[in-house]
């Protein structure tokens, strides 16, 4: 099943009346946690052996862990403060995984006494770290895949190269930990599920080398990728996640655990941002586009739109009237604070100050990107449903 | 005057002694405001007559506000909020200026209550709104220059171009406002007063042509740009602002108020970043280069490394080892989390994970970018010494 626009498909009737009736003062993120829990369902559904592990950065807000926690998600969290926040939210230690390749020495220590006791690491030099600091823990090694598909690509900042896996695999033996397996990640927003195939076939090789170099692997951690609704069409999530499965299983074969990290595919339709326009204007005119300010940018909850690799949706009371190009900006005094100016966007030629303009799938990655007070404005607020 | 290391020329002992013995636990701003007094009046004293508006939205730690205030400094606020911050340390509100382009309605009241009496605008529909919010109130506009030699240059997001401005103050007077002046800004990070010269040039011309068409200005608003030391040789603060006045002078003669906005050329080497080395590690065993990943990132206080714009200095206990090329990255799982990569840092080839780095001159648009917490990390400490 694919969808075109999120309210042909999900039940979000809810989110949309909440925020309609909504009065509100500054930019505010309204989340639908029946929302999650819906396309929990549905991510779990396609992904059948498959258990997922939420990404906790692409929202961190506490009725979301606690949602998930009670519909029995397991968590791949970055930091020492989001494995405190899952534990206490009530989540399990061992349904929790350290996901970050990067880690204090002693937040790998205060998870290692928590009872976290799975950790991701790239280097030679962080199995040091995790094998003083977590002796005996479960370690898989991140590698690093470069022919992403994806919308917002992850770089060459994670993983090793093939090269160093089984190097790696052994020195964590010798250090005492156990390495159980491999993950990797697609870059975020994959829209289709058939982007993945390259990506699996370079991993299905690495792995199979590492068996073959008599490494016992029994984990796959398959990342993240798993995409939201921003106006490009995408497969609905329950599909989605079944063809990954199918992929995946064509490759590997029966392996006993197998992890999925959807954060943005899990949360981002969730919510959606109240925001207000604060300035329609030319700059000459001559000029055939406007520009349009809001008092939402790129510093206070929308620093994906950075490289304007994230397009978001954006609805208002005008859109029945005609549309026309729009340089789109935040209220900052910074002129890197500019949403979408290489590829305009569309707007009624009627907005204008004062007009509300809400965005629309804006339940990842916004409120916790927010700055704390950049030019004096507040960071983004959220209300929970 | 110029110099090639702050320490040649400026007395910062105290910062760099107050580093050196100060024990952290997550990533600190160390803030010296006797450096920022001494750079204020090593600026004021190059300006002349010109007064010193200090743009809030580079630092707006307290103790920095205090301090100016009591120093005979004036400000320029981006938000409703840092105009009350300015309020609350003692400023007087007529020498408050509203600087920003983009501003809500009710934030214009708000300062037009609070006594601040001078206003920034671009485009008609700001005028009308100031019109409303803040009756008779004093205007300038802001044009827009597009041949910045800035390292951090500001794009077309600010100004109207100059076939606008002589409509715009008519507007003005029709709406009951008083169009007093011009502003412009040459771009953040401009190392060199030479560099003005062009942009000046530019809005001279649209100085003499408002004049020509009746519109009596006597206020001419420089903007920033005021560089701070980063590596590249930049001129002593008041050399650079003396030429600077030069240059002013020499285009647009004898102008009753000037005013100045320096930010960065403030407070930018007033403050140190203490942080601290996660790893260092190579992705395969060929790299010629590693990474190195600190506890501090593009979303908790170094957002101005995007693009690589700025170019931080840094400091370890390792400085006299043999250097070589690195990549720099931040903690968190973002892969748009790399400080440096097209053009590789030098740093000690010894270096490790635990290891203290000083990252110098951070002394603006750092601590209020931060995000509330991307990844579970916290916002940049701020300690005032």
């Amino acid at each position: 099943m694919t969808y075109v626009a999120q309210g042909a498909f999900a039940p979000v009737s809810r989110l949309d009346s909440a925020v309609a009736d909504m009065i509100v003062d500054k930019p505010t993120l309204v989340l639908d946690i029946d929302r999650v829990e819906f396309q929990y369902h549905q991510l779990a559904q396609g992904l059948g052996e498959a258990h997922i592990h939420y990404a906790v950065k692409a929202n961190p807000t506490r009725e979301i862990i606690e949602r998930l926690v009670n519909i029995g998600s397991h968590f791949d969290a970055a930091s020492r403060a989001e494995i405190e926040l899952c534990l206490s939210q009530g989540a399990a230690p061992e349904h929790i995984s350290f996901g970050n390749t990067v880690k204090k020495p002693a937040d790998i220590a205060f998870a290692h006494h928590a009872g976290v006791d799975i950790f991701a690491a790239d280097a030679v030099e962080e199995l040091e770290k995790i094998a003083e600091n977590a002796p005996g823990a479960q370690v898989y090694i991140r590698v690093l895949v470069e022919n992403s598909e994806a919308d917002w690509p992850l770089s060459r900042k994670f993983g090793c190269r093939s090269d160093m896996v089984n190097d790696l695999m052994a020195r964590a033996v010798e250090l005492g930990l156990r390495p159980v397996g491999l993950s990797f990640h697609v870059g975020s927003q994959t829209r289709r599920a058939d982007m993945w195939t390259g990506v699996l076939d370079a991993v299905a090789e690495i792995w199979k080398s590492a068996r073959e170099a008599g490494f016992d692997l029994d984990l796959l951690n398959i990342g993240g990728g798993f995409p939201a609704f921003y106006g490009e069409q995408i497969d609905g999530p329950m599909t989605y996640a079944a063809r990954v499965m199918e992929l995946v299983r064509a490759r590997f074969g029966k392996v006993a655990r197998v992890m999925a990290e959807p954060g943005r595919g899990l949360v981002a339709e969730s919510g959606a941002i109240i925001a207000e326009v604060l300035l329609v204007s030319k700059k000459s005119d001559s000029d055939t586009h406007r520009w349009v300010y809001l008092d939402i940018g790129r510093f206070s909850g929308l620093a994906e739109t950075e490289g304007e690799a994230i397009r978001y949706q954006f609805v208002t009371a005008r859109d029945g009237d005609e549309f026309g190009p729009c340089v789109m900006a935040g209220p900052s005094c910074d002129s890197a604070d500019v949403l979408y100016e290489k590829r305009p966007v569309m707007l009624p030629t009627t907005l204008k100050s004062g007009d509300r303009i809400v965005i629309r799938n804006c339940g990842a990655y916004t409120s916790s990107y927010s700055s704390v007070g950049f030019n004096g404005f507040p960071p983004l607020d959220v209300v929970v449903l």
